[in-house]
């Protein structure tokens, strides 16, 4: 049995805290079914996910949603029912290259119109890739709302696993926030604009303790830890094993370290991608990252430790969140009191250099295919924060994406006119910008921001950071790319030129989803236009891409084959499948 | 100028508390057009109607929405935009008939479909006939969310008003809760069943005190009145003159009660009906319903008097809303201080012997028209509230109603097989139905809850209360009739009998579209099935709908003329209309 939250929750838990064993070793419990077929229903229901009640987006009654384990090559059909009372609603598979169903991934007025409330929409695609991946809410911000859940790949059947290890945790790492996603939309629609602010609490597989200083140094009487529901999680192990522990951040905002006491961890897989193993103390993950790391048990027998996830690159008013690694004793026992020691202290949330070594760190396994030698466009994207009207908004070169009512990848398989603002954006914003301070001119204006990519051509870009409004204020962005791994040639710091081409990592540089920019920096990636479709490409703090930060890449559009109805039955496209009758 | 809350927000507000000017006597300002085409945008916003904020679901950036004013044989076309983020909307204008448009009557689900967001719906229709009427939310619970206006129809142009008064004054009543929709809506779909409560305030035109206990025994000092934003608003009059006041309630839950120091009120119209005028020192008026109260300002000039309206029905844990009329003087100024008597106490919640006697006044005017002497069909809908599974709903003989995710008037229209439930509802509940004990078996069903009613024939409607799932316990329930209006027969205690129909009032019936039943009561209403479409037929209280508290009448089908594609894009008459495309 894998450790997975739902299963966590639906055990019966013996005492204070809660404890999860962990029984398989080395082998998948899944049948080797071909296709899997699950019915999903998404609706709202009441938690207390930090022992704080609010409303979630629960998937059939489960927050966060069933863990999807499939193997590779294996087809997934999730009939997806929309119960929510009167909102849309679409699930992404994050990591999932929906190789030839562009329309399954997910994303509301890109790949396709928004499930409406009562109807049900197939999503039916293939796991092409063994790895650790998941899935979440794409429309509006209902990722922010707990729309989330857990997709793991195994190998393909009779395939042998590279990574050896004896047990599997998984650990799918939220920020959480006591307000609802309207409240917060609205807030970040608003002039004056109204900031979201940090999150209440940090959740580990959807569970947290908020307003509990544990991890500080005020100790456990400010935590509830008599209340079951929210006590920190217990991950049950045996000594002297190999786990791979399975980490992965939906954060709306956190960039987040995850540290366990006493226990180094190998880093061996990013994204679904294997990676040259390295060892470290802790370990960086942002938004819209996963990772694998092996620990080994290597403690006594009879001990526990802690393990801390704490926040990165924004001053941390959000509580560590906090696991307990229990070993089986001798008796066949585990420890109960909580661990002796204190949690481990993530590092200082400045310090950048610690998490530049930690990204820098990640680079190709052999057998990882190499990048091609030279691109055939560059595209340099120039992340700032702007205004419109007084309106707070993020840009790429100057352009705020919105999304128009009928989704892309209907509207340009069919070739419809006026479906969106049609004004092409530029591939580059000019030699002369000052990346060290605010904008000079802050005003922007919204836009499609419509990439459209040669097919098969090999496209850089060049995520170019630069200061927000504030002065001496930059952020980290992790951009996420929705159809394709990338690689990531490498990093930089100011302004990106010319002459760091010749710097570009193209011996190990390593595949990825999800890629950060450091702030002041520059990150460069490079993939091949190769998958038929319209895709996201867009930073994952979710009140960022609300904000218009991201771009849409389309490729090969005449390639994509008929667009189930269900996926274009809005706006133009539904006028046009319409306009044959009556 | 009339009174509406736009103009009393968008005036300069000189000195506590905020002054508004009729200026307006026995003419409206209107031009005579014979079409008011109108551009509205809905989206959230804050706003803080009580002083405390919240997101309110605003029409052009105002709460309320804005005014529609217009004549009798006018065309209303409302161009809606829905800048909602993830939500559907639809706007139902409640007392219009919708002839020849039943596509327009704004219900979702059984009108049309929910207009998606960044789409936009044409409402268009004829205001039919003059009268107090208003707009709301239709779907969900989104009118409790604040989507409401009101929609003046003054008689045509060159005819004379029956009614003879000076100036105009709109009362738009509403309750307020802080809590937000979607978390009433899921309580009240939960298990254990989590009841919303009483709201926190009530409105007068979008604006109340909340915790603010001026009109009982507290004095002002609990009150928040050196905020502008929630003072209490002074209707500013002229000594001497007849007022006509349009009283209009949009209550989510709370049935109300109306009274003015020192002045009676003289009741002259009922949901766009004339009747027979009957003066009383204070007036009941239940959500759904509309009236017009002339008052003679025939106090001292300089002289200022309060406004109260209480909760009726439920044990009032909501403070009474107040308003101030006040007095020009000799000088030309107002009355700036509050008024030195105590406001007018309502009547005590359950003083039912009191409401009773302010409905039963309530008789058609001379030349109304008269029903038909006898009707084709008689329907009996038992009042029950029912558990299924545990989760607690409101029924109609036995079957509590949930609608399908096509909208009926598209799968009547076409004939679509499959499109909703089929089971036809029954037209009587059996003899045996005690209706002072609780239900013996509480279970129930859904269903649609759909009539099908004969073409042009006479139908009558007798609502037959009951007792709720707790002993002694039944709601007064104010039922509203789409697409139109309809004789109240008559009310009678206890279990409704065939021999009641001879005490039907078949001489001076008024006409209303919304008529109450009291606890343990029965309401008869007649109307004649002349409107070819679908019309919802339901519990004005938004909980008690959103529990399943309606039936759908369907009428005429055949005659329905071509609906507007925007209309029906969605479920089967969606895949209806795309079945002709590749």
């Amino acid at each position: 049995m894998q450790l997975t939250s739902e299963k966590r929750r639906a055990m019966p838990i013996p005492m204070f805290p809660c404890f999860v064993t962990l029984l398989v070793f080395g082998f998948s419990s899944l049948a080797s079914a071909e296709t899997h077929h699950l019915h999903w229903e998404v609706s709202y229901m009441f938690a207390s996910p930090d022992c704080q009640e609010k409303l979630v987006m629960a998937i059939n009654g489960q927050f966060p949603g069933p863990t999807i384990h499939a193997k590779a090559g294996d087809t997934v059909v999730v009939e997806l029912k929309n119960s929510l009372p009167t909102e849309g609603v679409v699930i992404h598979w994050h990591g999932i290259k929906q190789i030839g169903t562009p329309w399954a991934d997910g994303t509301a007025l890109i790949s396709q119109c928004p499930i409406k409330p009562d109807e049900t929409f197939v999503y039916k695609f293939q796991a092409d890739k063994a790895g650790t991946y998941f899935y979440h809410g794409h429309y509006g911000m209902q990722r922010a709302a707990g729309l989330y859940g857990l997709l793991i790949v195994d190998v393909k059947e009779g395939e042998k696993e590279k990574i050896k290890y004896d047990g599997e945790i998984n650990m799918l790492l939220s920020d959480w926030y006591h307000q609802d996603i309207y409240t917060q939309m609205v807030g970040l629609s608003s002039k004056p604009f109204r900031w979201i602010g940090e999150p209440q609490s940090l959740l580990i597989n959807g569970g947290g303790q908020f307003n509990c200083s544990l991890a500080t140094n005020q100790g456990i009487n400010k935590c509830n830890m008599e209340n079951m529901q929210c006590a920190p999680m217990v991950l049950q192990v045996l000594p002297n094993k190999t786990y791979r522990l399975r980490i992965i951040s939906t954060t709306s905002l956190s960039s987040l370290n995850l540290a366990i006491g006493n226990h180094k961890m190998t880093i061996v897989e990013a994204d679904g991608n294997y990676v040259d193993p390295f060892t470290v103390d802790d370990m960086d993950i942002y938004s819209g990252e996963s990772y694998s790391a092996l620990i080994t048990t290597d403690q006594h027998v009879s001990s526990n430790h802690w393990i801390s996830v704490g926040v990165r690159g924004r001053q941390p008013k959000t509580p560590p969140a906090l696991a307990i690694l229990s070993y089986l004793n001798n008796n066949s026992q585990y420890q109960l009191e909580l661990p002796k020691a204190t949690p481990p202290i993530t590092p200082l949330w400045n310090d950048y250099a610690h998490s530049k070594s930690f990204s820098y760190k990640i680079l190709a396994a052999k057998d990882t295919p190499k990048p091609p030698k030279r691109a055939d466009r560059l595209i340099q994207l120039l992340n700032t924060q702007n205004k419109i009207d007084g309106f707070i908004k993020w840009s790429l070169n100057n352009v705020s994406m919105v999304l128009p009512p009928t989704p892309y990848l209907g509207s340009l398989r069919y070739s419809l006119k006026g479906a969106f603002d049609q004004k092409k954006p530029r591939d580059w914003f000019g030699a002369n910008y000052n990346v060290m301070k605010p904008p000079i001119n802050p005003n922007t204006t919204t836009g499609s921001n419509l990439y459209e990519i040669k097919f098969n051509s090999t496209v850089d870009i060049i995520l170019q950071n630069a200061n927000a409004l504030a002065e001496n204020v930059s952020e980290i962005h992790p951009w996420h790319l929705h159809g394709h791994d990338f690689w990531v040639l490498g990093y930089g710091e100011g302004l990106f030129r010319k002459k760091d081409v010749s710097r570009f990592n193209l011996k190990n540089a390593p595949l990825r989803n999800t890629a950060v920019i450091f702030p002041y920096g520059w990150t460069a990636i490079r993939f091949v236009a190769d998958n038929p479709g319209v895709w996201a490409f867009h930073c994952h703090i979710e009140p960022h891409l609300h904000m218009g930060m991201g771009v849409i890449l389309a490729e090969g559009i005449e390639l994509v084959k008929e667009i189930p109805k269900d996926a274009i039955s809005c706006g133009k496209t539904a006028k046009m499948l319409m306009n044959n009758h009556g």
